[in-house]
């Protein structure tokens, strides 16, 4: 079933110990579109500027991604610039241009009111929360957020994640959320919240699903999708945003809705996001076929498997 | 088949959010040996002082660990005192008082000439050296390093590490003894040195083994044991040390010698580390039972278990 998307489109310049491009397209409504759009039907709601060209939006129609949602407005796009020269695992912001993105008031199309599967990317969370209450029919909600929002606007995400089935946040953005250094005890606390469950990514280590008590199964136990470690990473950038889309793209593809269907999206999200990082911006989730994400999934799932 | 560890017995003076202890019986070959007594037989080489009673020795004894290598000498035992209020993955050490350790020269026992594993803990390298040439019909040697040794000690190091089947350290570590920071290609570095395998170890994510190309079985693919998220952590004291006496305990007490033993090793050490965490001390290890030992395996093995 399709899936839509609801964040943003950029242009980003980028510097890692492997080089630096200027204004290639990013964002996190495209990282997460053109990962999920290996497993299922997208649509994504998003705001361009002037600057964003026919030649952009093919690199969307290119894997069948609806882009009837995405809204055309006056100005440039949302400009992001950032390096990873010290550290691979955390950006350094050099500038951010806002532009058309400032005002950004995501209006979900008629066409698109039908949608089961809704991801909520990382924007101001009463956005999120509006997003969320114009989709009666939806059947499950992920979404992502950041410690701009946790500690600037905490009140309003607190309401957001009572709409929410899975959050999908790191770990010092859990720790951050819950106030507790302990990550198991910070995912309870998360849990109650309102999420089913909550997806924490790890970085190289992977990623753990903690479930609420009874939420898509029996019982309460986590469960770990390990991550391969990467010889060359090319641009961590949309690491995060591939992972979500990974993860949901697979969950939306498929029937039922239940704990072995996660545990294998969280590997699916592990192996977007491991190829994601591979090349610069989405140059890699651009060319990819569904043989070599199947093929990755089962190294991923040999990689902790014991006779 | 038994397996000698060389190392340290300490008293251990530590400081955590559960609590402070002051005095109580440490080390790394006592947390070792008691891990790796679960599995095996198990030999002491190690050097104590006047304050060192039966009672302690009684420690041992009770999980049948052969102590005829523990050489007693004139003064008081290595003493270590330690908090981790800050942080619970490092250890900011108080005071550190050598006493009979100081000119610990270990000297193998005739009784122990026989035994096939090894275990080199954590000591001057020159000496884990002269320990392993001492010990001609050794089968596999395992050994322990730190940032100290690699930093102050290289050279002996790295002719230490051309004696070792397997070297444990952590994510730092090897990272710092290959002077590289991506950890595939430092892991690579690291295995050009000597060892045929290399365990690193990524504290609550869990652990990877990656090998030399051919060694222990075909390909050179690396495998990962993640951990459980532990949600009370009373004292990390140790954990690296019961980690090692898991995965070596658990590969002495098979007859073959190869990478699904190895990695069923990997859980083992994962598991013995988990425990090890849970009291202040070697207090857990030394009340367990081979039974909660493979129920946690269970566990761990099915945290990333597909169907």
């Amino acid at each position: 079933m399709s899936i839509l998307v609801v964040g943003s489109v950029a242009f980003d310049t980028i510097a890692t110990p492997s080089g630096r491009v200027e204004n290639i397209l990013g964002g996190a409504a495209t990282y997460f579109a053109l990962a999920a759009s290996y497993f299922t039907e997208v649509r994504v709601v998003a705001v361009v500027g002037d600057d964003f060209t026919p030649e952009h939006k093919q690199v969307f129609q290119a894997h069948n991604i609806d882009t009837r949602g995405i809204e055309h407005a006056k100005g440039n796009t949302f400009r992001w610039g950032g390096q990873y020269l010290e550290n691979l695992n955390e950006a350094k912001t050099d500038f951010t241009e806002l532009n058309v993105f400032q005002t950004f008031d995501p209006r979900i199309p008629q066409e698109y009111e039908d949608t089961k599967f809704l991801f909520l990317a990382n924007i101001q969370p009463t956005l999120q929360s509006n997003v969320r209450k114009q989709m009666d029919g939806v059947r499950l909600t992920g979404a992502d957020t950041m410690n701009f929002w946790i500690n600037g606007a905490r009140e309003q995400l607190l309401e957001t994640l009572k709409l929410v089935s899975v959050l999908l946040i790191n770990d010092a953005e859990v720790k951050l959320l819950a106030a507790e250094k302990n990550l198991p005890r910070a995912a309870l606390k998360v849990l109650a919240m309102g999420p089913q469950a909550l997806v924490v990514k790890h970085g190289e280590y992977g990623a753990t699903i903690f479930f609420r008590e009874g939420a898509f199964g029996i019982g309460s136990h986590p469960f770990r999708a390990p991550a391969l470690p990467i010889e060359e990473v090319k641009d961590p950038t949309g690491a995060g945003d591939s992972f979500a889309g990974g993860f949901m793209g697979y969950i939306a593809s498929q029937d039922e809705l239940n704990r072995e269907v996660l545990k294998r999206a969280l590997f699916y999200g592990g192996v977007m996001g491991s190829f994601a990082v591979e090349e610069f911006g989405t140059e890699r989730l651009q060319k990819l076929t569904r043989e070599e994400i199947d093929a990755r999934f089962q190294v991923f799932r040999e990689l902790s498997h014991l006779e």
